[in-house]
């Protein structure tokens, strides 16, 4: 029998990317889309890519029909699943939250980044960060996980083999992201207009991201020390895709395509490029994989470890399905096993 | 001595346009912009290809600043100028709208497309419309100028030798329009932004456009009768651009290729390219042109004119210039000189 | 047992689509791929999407190798598929050709057209145009199919249901037709390079386009009489995707909205939607349909379809496998279930 | 009178972007223009924006006509001008060269990375690198000059004051850049169509590109020591514009404000932007300025500068039309005072 799924606000492009990936599995069944402004309009109306996948209308959200629900996804803005997900564990109901109210544990830089009062701290202890590759185990037996952020999941693949090791100078890395607009959200705002985005490059938040202390606090726990690494985000003139490009100075020398190949060969969802590569965004387009391509220029210190993921899958709902999966005890590919779509 | 001119509502991009050819016209001065939202701060801090070129703030719109103007421009939502354009005629300043307010003659008509009442309905008699290749006389003389709409400006040149020398069957003129996103405004929507109408293409108000009756009402005048072409717009996946293509069936027999070159042979602004060209919009992306070419499928009695302008330029701020020097008696095309940016 | 499959000329953009849509078949298995240019080299080399899924060496085509397939796709250029076809026929092999070797059926049209002389007139009399929606039994049984072109495709279903009942003035029929970039193939070409197509639109070919006989040999079928549409092809700055506008005159009173609802209720990849839509080409993005929207402005006789597909989909790879999946007696839709890919 | 200025190899994107500057420029007549391909097609037909502007053929190239220009322009692929421009500097005539031929000092660097014996070693010596910003004098009093590349103009007008200063740690430079694909030329390749270079972002050359030693070259002359920068190029999914984003450790305390706007203070086409800014690169679409903004983060000794131009103006054409006006003791903005084009 297929398990019960909810989606929580899911008119965004996290939500309908879950609704997408999730038409295709087999073991669950999508019972309840909840969204307060649309509530009573069909699902396929305001997506219509899922005009014959989708046959549901958005409904307001109520704790009753999410807590039958076997797993409930979090597709919201900031601040909200912090104040909801409680009654839905104690009520045995799984719960994934995709936007960033569990992933920072310390709860004063969390609220200073965010910018309000963290309604949960106690759950923030018991959340686990779902990056699969850290932290595989662990997501199996959680009731509550924090789906990673989109920039964090493609720095963090690029650089978890060379901090496991402990092999570069943690002193002086530098992630410089890139980031397609889709990345913002489905929000009527200005400066994501065609007309504004479109055929334009910049750099933004260069003082600060709310997501260089995800960054910092994961690395920093795997190393064993404070890693507070340089992040500068841009926002690139296309819908879908992350590209980091990662610099960090060999502390030790090291052989790195093996290294990373080693690390990564049991992974689903990493795919360490052949030594020279220059992965693309497109190549990952509508799939679930972090594809990862290694360079040491001239052969010196300098690493520059480059990082591509489509930030709506692997840096959002394609992650929170191999989660679900994870938690769910079922095959973790399950319905990620489509290939990106290029051209 | 320059003559002074004020923009109303420059935050839009017809207003940054204005700003950006107006900025290199040696006969005028801006002296006044006007943004009730963004009062008090700098027109480059938001439009920053102006730094160096345009140094004012916005200002609060005030009567007597603006009547102190020898023009003004309203580059405002519709339903602005109607209110505050009789003050400042009466004042002595002439007025140029870019908006709806003064475009169409019968107020009825105007009501049911712009769903408002009319607020100056004698005003809209005195009005004339801005398009200099049909009404340069009369736009020299005038007050008050209602400056095209966009696809009326490609549409209506498009097919006026053809309308003006009876040369074609008026119950089937077919206009399928396509506009890049400029066209609908720097305003904080989804419908465009970069997510969802990049990568993508559609045709939208099949149903009606408020620039069909628009379109209408030139080409019954030209034809001295009722003249009521389809009328199909689509959005395209880029900024700046209008492409018509205009389907007609030739009633009578006609040398298409001189007749146009010949209508248009003194328009600075009109290119009538050789016969069997395809016009790019890229080749007016920026410049005041209008790209004509003329086809004839098989030699039948079948017309294709395709018609290219950009839509803030000759379908809005180039025009509104060039309407601007005739009403102050400067060489019309003041200010209007450059090519346009290829590629 | 799984079918072998083998697609000669597989580095174009209808062979990366069809070994991704393949992929995931679960009836058959790629056992050959050719390319004479790169033969020896990693499919997945050259299409990074494919690591993973397709393990395989482009071959130089070999008749032994490809006699061994169920059946054989030819992603070729014009003019290949005829010289090569009759062999592999002889062999028991069942062919499927992308290009435009079999859809003309008279000879001397084609040659026009095509600009070379046909090697096999013969085999262009057996060949069956893959239209499902049009000629399902006939694909079912067929050793040899020539599967439509992109903009026919659209046209020919948006036009059918009207054509068939004969409800529309056969001599006014205008197809005003869009097409991304990708219809032109991976062609090192000048007038498709990204900074030549993009942010740019026009229309090419307006003299004459190949896939006009082909619209108007399939409508002239259906309606027992010469049809002769006008078809104005553009050039759309993006990738994937085809609208075709398509205008008509009713000649009877029709109800639109059931008439086609009805034509294609069973039809697995024909989506017609609410009365009133506007498809947008992106929800087609990467999968098999063709959705379709009917218009009537102002309820005069003007008939206005509007009708979408991905090109390399439903215009392409995806409607071959949906032809193969005939020809081999496959549930039709195998490897053809997944929603287009939005945003 | 105007002087004749000739332009070898103007079927480009820098020679059509040479002629529309130069299209409006007082002081000079662009009376010869070359390519060996279409000599004898009109100008205006391959760029139809020039249409009304430019009215001239392609010539083949000759000598005898090159040499009574007071100027040439060489906008040919790497290792033309190293053959000609010798000849024309005997008869008189100055030559600007928007190639690499006589970039690069040392001979056996050069003759490296770009894959050629040099065929003028002589001239390289005596060719002044043409960045106003570091050269005017000398620009001034050259018969040669070596028009910089895209990416080092960004990069080095960036770093330069920092540099000048002795401000940085030299061993620890990361030049992180992106491009438009006009930067790769308008030559048909597959790796710049639309189709795949579009909705799509990638690093390229990493191991090692040929504008890096042009960068070191510069720094080191400033530095007088060996500075050898990480440089890491990207390739955008537009058209026009780069980005250099740009990565130093302070050796020494600074205030980098004040320092860079008294650094530009006087410099035309220089702009540092307020503080905390975050530039674009559509704010100088079209528009030769270099757009600069300093940023700390956490107020720390780690620096980011970002800088933007335009490649094909102040990256190329603009850059060389300033020289032009240098070298010909004519206003240094003439023909390049127009704001860039926003939206």
């Amino acid at each position: 029998m297929k398990r019960k799924i909810g989606i929580v606000g899911a008119t965004g492009y996290t939500g309908v990317e879950l609704l997408r990936l999730l038409s295709s599995h087999p073991d669950v069944e999508i019972s309840y889309v909840t969204s307060r402004e649309h509530a009573g309009s069909r699902v396929d109306a305001m997506f219509p890519n899922l005009r014959g996948y989708v046959d549901l209308e958005f409904s307001a959200p109520a704790n009753d029909a999410l807590s039958e629900c076997a797993l409930v996804f979090f597709a919201t803005p900031n601040g909200i699943a912090m104040k909801s997900a409680q009654v839905l564990l104690d009520a045995g109901t799984k719960v994934i939250d995709l936007a960033a109210d569990f992933r920072i544990k310390d709860i004063a830089v969390w609220e200073k980044w965010y910018g309000m009062r963290h309604a949960s701290p106690r759950l923030v202890e018991e959340a686990v960060y779902g990056l699969p590759e850290l932290n595989r185990a662990q997501i199996r037996a959680a009731r509550l996980v924090a789906n990673p952020g989109c920039y964090p999941t493609a720095v963090t693949l690029g650089l978890l083999p060379l901090v496991e090791k402990g092999l570069i100078d943690l002193d002086n890395v530098i992630a410089d992201t890139k980031s397609g607009v889709s990345g913002a959200g489905r929000k009527a705002e200005v400066h994501t207009l065609l007309a504004e985005a479109g055929d334009n490059f910049k750099a933004y938040a260069v003082a600060g991201h709310r997501h260089q202390p995800e960054i910092a606090q994961t690395l920093s726990n795997i190393a064993h020390q404070s890693v507070n690494p340089v992040f500068v985000p841009h926002l690139l003139p296309m819908i879908r895709g992350i590209h980091a490009t990662l610099y960090a100075k060999l502390s030790a020398e090291a052989d790195l395509q093996p290294l990373y190949q080693q690390r990564y060969a049991n992974e689903p969802f990493v795919d360490v490029l052949p030594a020279g590569s220059h992965p693309e965004t497109r190549s990952v387009r509508g799939a679930n994989f972090c594809r990862i391509a290694l360079h040491r220029p001239g052969n010196g210190d300098q690493v520059v470890v480059l990082s591509v993921i489509d930030n709506l899958v692997k840096g959002a709902a394609g992650q929170a399905v191999q989660n679900m999966n994870l938690m769910l005890g079922l095959a973790e590919n399950t319905a990620l096993r489509q290939p990106g779509l290029l051209p």
